[in-house]
């Protein structure tokens, strides 16, 4: 890589002073892997390479010309539509799991059993319930948390009728359309379930139908998933209002410890936000010479504590390896999602130490 | 294609009848559309070709060489372990719903709201209501039937907690094993949904934490979804006893109709299997010509009602094309799974009626 092509990946000129030192050190990033790839498969760009069961893999000529159907029988819109709603499913996985994490907590605090964690907007958590039509008078806000997170974990498991928010909040013509063309889940977690199903090898072969159980499923996240981590997380960590607060490489400080918090869910980044304002924190990293405990984020969990706690923006996904190539970052804090895998043998470049906190994303050498 | 072919695509003398008459006719089977795809994508059959996020499609190259990783730094551990734990969940959701199936076709029989579905094997439904504690003194059948089903629901849907049957059947060494291992899973599709959470773009990177939720997965279908359709398939279509039946191609008769049944799923050919037996549809089929009606199966299908029936196995899944080949085939009613795309323009080409029966796998055309 020549030094003029960090114009060409990024226009934050904080980002290419990076890339620039990166590219004289010979140290690989993602933009480097980019490059490396070099010209895509076509038939995977396109859609039209099928790896669903182990006849194959089998790809359709894009163009009309044979091969025209992998070995079952299967043509391109086939391939391409189960391709592409076994992502829509994926996705819907990834991002409703953030709501379900949120509920779960919610249900543990109301509990008492989650330290640390309590109910921060009791006010959203009425006016939530009076939506819901769950009982509030004469019952404390744990005892409504406990009924509300009780039925909120059913939006992901229940196995027939409906999700709830669309009749609540859905305009009535809107919902009288969804409900024609059947596209209102009955729950997040069985019409995941069934997309696999419906891609399987021999069984749906209908582009038509197998789109619309896509947008079915996608709705699992849309009008349960990610709805339910909004309502709940306010409750839970407040209701966001607007901040003001900096972002970019540049928030990292020179004479500070740096934490950046990364991945997806506000559970973890919040108490760390949290810990970093504690006095006796703060006097442990003055005794090593440290002003302060500087924690930003990265990707998703960056939106979280910004909106709620103003702390500052490190960067978007593609500034994780450019936050560590500054050399000021003492810790990278993972969850879930979006967390290069590449982190690990880059950090090791550095002096920054890589934690995973999630056993369902474990990174080797973390 | 030549005629020689034949013998290299099936050792069963009637299909090479039936390949040599297809070759003859210029027309096409999964045979020739496996010829068609020519030499494999080698990134594709090593599973090193990654296509869950949309940076890609990227390869590793298996040699050690550049590329080494992904664009995320993914590699090929990662990458295939990925893959290939995918196409364990599909393969768990797939099969499990067979399960989810028959369990809810008991539930409605024991409701009375199944036409012609009723529990045939009551010995089994007090013997399995016995293993899992449930009460059976002064309770009707179809009250057992309901509680048993409910509880069999929730093998499905469960959050948290294990699966039923390990504890009850699995030899208390593996027991514990599996659970030192946590390789129990609390539910079928919770774990499914994990599987596709795990593996999405910047989760879990470790290729054994990976292969171990894969098996915790697949653990859902052994061990709940394929034990369930077997328990609650013997007691509502009857407990299998051994039959003597006829196997291939040459069950189709010449001056009867012919219903080939294809898929999965019981549920719908044990009752197309009993309605052959009708004697006013008998008496219809004779008014046309016929002298009977044959119900013969193919794939999965063909094994259940043939282990229950002793009803004709047509063949199994590459039989398919070739069945309708003999243009003997009035009709083939399919369900779900093993059903070639191919099969509504390869019918056009002979009398063939393809009907499809559910709404989870329609074929255009069909």
């Amino acid at each position: 890589m020549t030094t003029t092509n960090a114009s060409r990946r990024s226009a934050d000129e904080v980002a290419q002073t990076v890339l620039n030192k990166l590219a004289s050190e010979g140290i690989e990033t993602a933009f480097d892997r980019h490059d490396k790839q070099g010209t895509r498969c076509r038939f995977g760009e396109l859609g039209v390479c099928c790896r669903i069961c182990d006849m194959g893999p089998c790809r359709i000529n894009p163009l009309g010309k044979e091969p025209r159907r992998g070995i079952c029988g299967a043509n391109a819109d086939t391939v391409a539509a189960r391709q592409l709603i076994r992502q829509v499913a994926a996705g819907v996985a990834a991002h409703s799991d953030h709501g379900h994490d949120v509920v779960k907590t919610l249900k543990l605090a109301a509990k008492g059993e989650a330290q640390g964690y309590s109910i921060k907007d009791p006010q959203r958590l009425l006016s939530l319930a009076k939506e819901w039509g769950v009982k509030t008078e004469g019952r404390s806000n744990n005892e409504i948390a406990l009924e509300m997170a009780d039925l909120a974990l059913q939006e992901f498991n229940r196995q027939e009728g409906e999700i709830r928010y669309p009749s609540l909040r859905a305009p009535e013509a809107t919902l009288k359309n969804w409900r024609q063309r059947d596209l209102i889940p009955v729950g997040v977690e069985h019409e995941i379930v069934e997309t696999l199903h419906r891609t399987h090898e021999g069984v749906d072969a209908d582009y038509v139908n197998l789109i619309m159980h896509g947008l079915r499923t996608s709705m699992g996240d849309g009008w349960a998933g990610a709805m339910l981590a909004t309502d709940f997380g306010d409750i839970l960590f407040g209701s966001p209002k607007p901040v003001r607060s900096q972002v970019n490489l540049g928030v990292l400080k020179y004479d500070e410890v740096n934490i950046v918090v990364h991945g997806h869910e506000p559970t973890l980044s919040e108490m760390v936000v949290a810990a970093s304002r504690d006095k006796d924190l703060l006097d442990l990293a003055a005794t090593k010479g440290a002003k302060g405990i500087m924690v930003g984020g990265i990707c998703c969990t960056a939106n979280e504590i910004l909106m709620r706690q103003g702390a500052p923006v490190v960067g978007n996904f593609l500034h994780q390896e450019l936050a560590l190539a500054t050399g000021a970052v003492d810790v990278i804090l993972v969850d879930v999602q979006c967390i290069m895998p590449a982190l690990v043998e880059h950090a090791e470049k550095f002096h920054t130490k890589v934690i995973t906190t999630s056993k369902k994303a474990r990174i080797p050498g973390a």
